[in-house]
């Protein structure tokens, strides 16, 4: 289709990153930007669609501390699942917005884990959830998480920043 | 792009039309079909995409009880917005399965919409969730539904089957 | 959550269906209505969601002839993947539009299926595509469809009307 | 739900920020990464959100040049829309990939800009595509682009770096 030159070759130093979240003070906050896919003809952003921010927000927050999602599927050891998601709607954000995706680990047992999840606009609070996952095997049944993960998500949990 | 000779033009009476929700015995019932967009990479349908099949089976029980929302939201009367919603997810689904959203009206105010919605394939019960529903003007503020939608929605809540 | 009766065991008889396409006059005919999810701000569908329902259409036509293709993927068989995608938009949809994708094998080959797509809302044409399918071994590498699927195809393309 | 004690308020210079793209060498790199929502059953991304990339680096590069695509749909100026997209899938990407769309103008006129967009994973070439945008009325009829667009767009075509 395109008849343009052949692309140049950027120095790899001189291109830009994906956006990659960051402990701070014991909380977990990824940002996102709003493109018009996350938007409906209400004007708004649609409400499904906080639900995969939120869920971006905790694969960056295992990517941060080392936990290989993509690994653990592909090794057949298992994936987390979402066992239950509860979300407030406060404010609608819209097109070009700006947001901040907050988590606090809240819980950590065997087999799940609790995170508390806010979305910020700047200081304005547009969502405020609570998620719970489970881990399953790959045949889909719940089962105990690899201990050295509940150990990493206790340490978040009690407010260390488990920052690269 | 295409050679193709010209489309024939069938009888509009041969044409298969949308699916289309059912009121039964005060329960509304909405059925859909798993596609490869609605799945991920773990096998099973994304968590998030639940609350579009639950805000699709809302809207086709707006519409069978002749509530446009369209027409509100070009009238600059209003839009319903979800002011709330849970959900538990019990088991998966998959590629290709049949589902059947199975909504209640629960509850009704001047200004909100209580919504109780499970997620049945067959007789197995996929998630189970509550939705709160609030009326807001154009510029995003609640304000009470109009009265008429209040009393259709009164009526379901009572148990009756308001198909067209 | 809910607080509400048990719910009552209609007769399945009395239950909607997912919508099902059908083959009339050597054209696949896969019917859909758009809702909130599928538009986006500017009060249209979101461009790149009329890639979801020819996929949705596709999907429909090898169901209809008796491909499985969760038993292929499950069974280690291959899946079907868009090499190509050419989509020219005429017209805008809108939220609650009915909407009917428009399907004709144009061209099998032994690792390819060419199919023309239109998308219509009553005469009016939406939108106007040309999608190239290839078959991939679960390793993602081009291997030739299952020599039965070809026969099928290749009598569809020949106008023969395979519904179940 | 969160029994949390309250979020602390770290200073904004200690927050990450939504990804944002650059202009290397006459060209526009837009840098993503894949999530769970991104991917399907197969294992990949579905096919058809590579168009959603495509427009996240399409209102980045717009955003970069000071074009305000928000500003210009609440002013009833007007809103792009895209009315013709080929895209070709050489290999696909998968959960957790970073990867990184390249844009270039090919073509501007009064009404319609064409874009050549790849994405690429590394040195590796996912997909191949083209784009033209029109530019529309609110009342989705074409219509000149403003005149300082269509000079930001020369530009850009003529292999300035429009950076902020």
């Amino acid at each position: 289709m395109s008849a343009l030159p052949p692309l140049p070759a950027p120095a790899p130093s001189d291109l830009p990153t994906p956006a990659s979240g960051r402990f701070v003070a014991g909380t977990h906050y990824y940002p996102l930007r709003i493109f018009f896919e996350d938007t409906d003809t209400g004007g708004v952003v649609y409400h499904a669609n906080y639900l995969r921010y939120m869920e971006r927000a905790r694969s960056d927050m295992l990517r941060l501390v080392g936990i290989d999602q993509r690994g653990a599927l592909d090794g057949g050891e298992g994936v987390y699942a979402v066992a239950r998601a509860a979300i407030d709607y406060r404010r609608p954000a819209r097109l070009d917005d700006d947001l901040m995706v907050v988590s606090r680990v809240a819980n950590v047992s065997g087999a799940t884990v609790t995170i508390a999840q806010d979305i910020l606009r700047g200081d304005d609070l547009i969502t405020s959830g609570e998620v719970i996952v489970a881990f399953l095997s790959p045949q889909g049944r719940p089962k105990r998480q690899p201990k050295p993960w509940v150990a990493l998500f206790t340490r978040i949990a009690q407010g260390e920043d488990l920052n690269p």
